[in-house]
């Protein structure tokens, strides 16, 4: 899937700010890329971006309108289509992360029709892939995995991407979620590609690159989920990462949506090395990142120091401590990948 | 998906007996299913059935015609929806294990809504499961797992489900690729689904049972497969298997499709332990079936000797030397399944 910048972000009339993540996420993360906000009457979401006409935003450039709302059920309410087939007469692409596809509105579709342009499902994946060849291709490869669900995974991702970009690394953040994919504006939700393509489907998000490009890869699930651990190891196999950062929520007491226990983090690394050798033998954990946002700033602390201790690997919370320690360990594991 | 039995087997006008390869495994599995085959002017294929008309099989009480040929491209011939049309007005279901869609042609679609007709394509999945819960369900559980692609997994499940039903076991064969869907008349194409869906469609074909009930699942692919271990991992998950069996190809070089050297059958039982623990804390493997079909006999023998007293479990070709090994050693691991 792949999304071209610049954005409209098109809020509708969600009743709170958090309907909104989704867009919030790419603001956080592409304020550049997003132009204005189109909200309609009643709408209590606002991103501080000026709010703009269908007609001022195709003016300033804007080539997507972005669905970026989470709606009760996934639906697409009858009265925000008008507001999107006047985005497409406007000459916009439109993408969505609603369950309802787009262009179940006869409308939309027929307008996207008429003008040319393309409608963009982010949660549901119409491509067809190859299956995954386990070939190695140039390129170096991090992978965010995880204990469990929802532990930081795309955070970390981008937060590496940032902070080594600064520091002068060739580094792209490759999207497998769906605020992912509209926050690099390319990518696939893989949790919604058919089962034999996962692995496919990631080798064509993080293709052959320059010997010391660095793909930034988002996780899924964790290798230790049982509804999900399938994905993981496509995924897994499918990036062929050189290294990978150990992403982990302290206070979880069981896996998201199920009754089961975390893994150690000593388990997700040692699992995820014996899996990750089938496709890359040099696999190697540099670094584990956790979400603290529950822990006071002295736990906080504690908590990383006694993982760096424990595990001998940098350790740290993205949002409070930075990724700079993780980005030290990976200059001093690939020092050829700076000189790009 | 759920397919009734008993069934006609229709081969259109296929070249050769080889397109006739899913229609010759119902038959070989589920003879007192399969009523009769109809066949078009040219076709070169035989089930040895006997040749009925539409209507004649509508007469001997049969359910459902199944489209159970390979053909170029998967594609669906025209001038073989008159037969299907004919048969959906007859008051028979349809089910094809083409990668066409039955109702893609519209006078097959058409009759099917005015006859209220069920049209089932194999693989494809439009059922929605939930995610896979990972919780502990009553009945034992036997998973065939492979050091490859095809190298015996359905075979081996199918044959154990005979032995095991002739010595007074109470056990099902469970399908999980579109034959076995076929001869089970229920199960999914478990590669079809959605990566976010595999193992909770396992256990909608697996569910809860009786607690000496035997469910022999067909597994796919291989952990060590790079492009298809995520399912492979998935189906583990949601089996949550008390034993598996190890199925092997000793002659094959590379795993199929790709460049990758086979696992040994020493790291296929470790990692499916350790992996398999997760939803099932005491599974175990209890035997390995061998497929000889490209050694002679001596040799067969030789290896399946050697295999028994290296891994100190029974070892066989099912084709060859039968699975009457395996079924004694899971009496003897679990003697309470064989008084119900």
């Amino acid at each position: 899937m792949i999304v071209e910048a610049p954005y409209l972000m098109f809020l509708g009339d969600v009743p709170d700010q958090l309907a909104a993540k989704t867009a919030q996420g790419i603001v956080d993360w592409r304020p550049e890329w997003c132009v204005g906000q189109h909200r309609l009457p009643g709408c209590k979401a606002d991103l501080k971006l000026p709010d703009m006409s269908i007609r001022q935003a195709a003016e300033a450039g804007v080539r997507t309108l972005i669905v970026g709302v989470a709606n009760a059920g996934g639906v697409l309410p009858d009265h925000w289509s008008a507001t999107i087939v006047e985005a497409i007469e406007a000459g916009m692409d439109v993408a969505s992360g609603l369950h309802a596809r787009l262009a179940s509105k006869p409308a939309i579709a027929e307008a996207a029709l008429r003008h040319n342009r393309r409608l963009t499902d982010v949660r549901h994946s119409n491509e067809t892939f190859a299956t995954g060849k386990g070939t190695k291709r140039p390129g170096l490869r991090l992978l965010t995995v995880g204990t469990d669900c929802s532990v930081g995974k795309k955070y970390t991702a981008l937060a590496l991407e940032k902070e080594m970009r600064s520091q002068g690394f060739d580094a792209d953040f490759r999207a497998t979620g769906q605020t992912g994919v509209f926050i690099s504006g390319r990518g696939v939700a893989i949790d919604a590609v058919v089962a034999d393509f996962i692995s496919g489907a990631v080798e064509w998000i993080a293709p052959a690159a320059a010997p010391n490009h660095w793909d930034l890869i988002e996780g899924q699930g964790s290798l230790f989920h049982p509804s999900f651990a399938g994905v993981s190891l496509g995924l897994l196999h499918g990036a062929q990462p050189d290294c990978f950062v150990v992403c982990h929520e302290p206070t979880r007491k069981t896996m998201r949506g199920v009754a089961h226990p975390l893994p150690s983090i000593r388990e997700v690394i040692e699992l995820n090395i014996r899996c990750g050798q089938l496709t890359n033998p040099a696999i190697q954990p540099v670094g584990i990142s956790v979400n603290t946002e529950h822990l006071s700033e002295i736990e906080a602390r504690r908590l990383v120091e006694a993982l760096e201790k424990e595990h001998a690997l940098p350790a740290t919370d993205p949002i409070r401590f930075g990724v700079g320690s993780v980005v030290r360990n990976m200059l001093n594991l690939y020092p050829q990948s700076k000189a790009a």
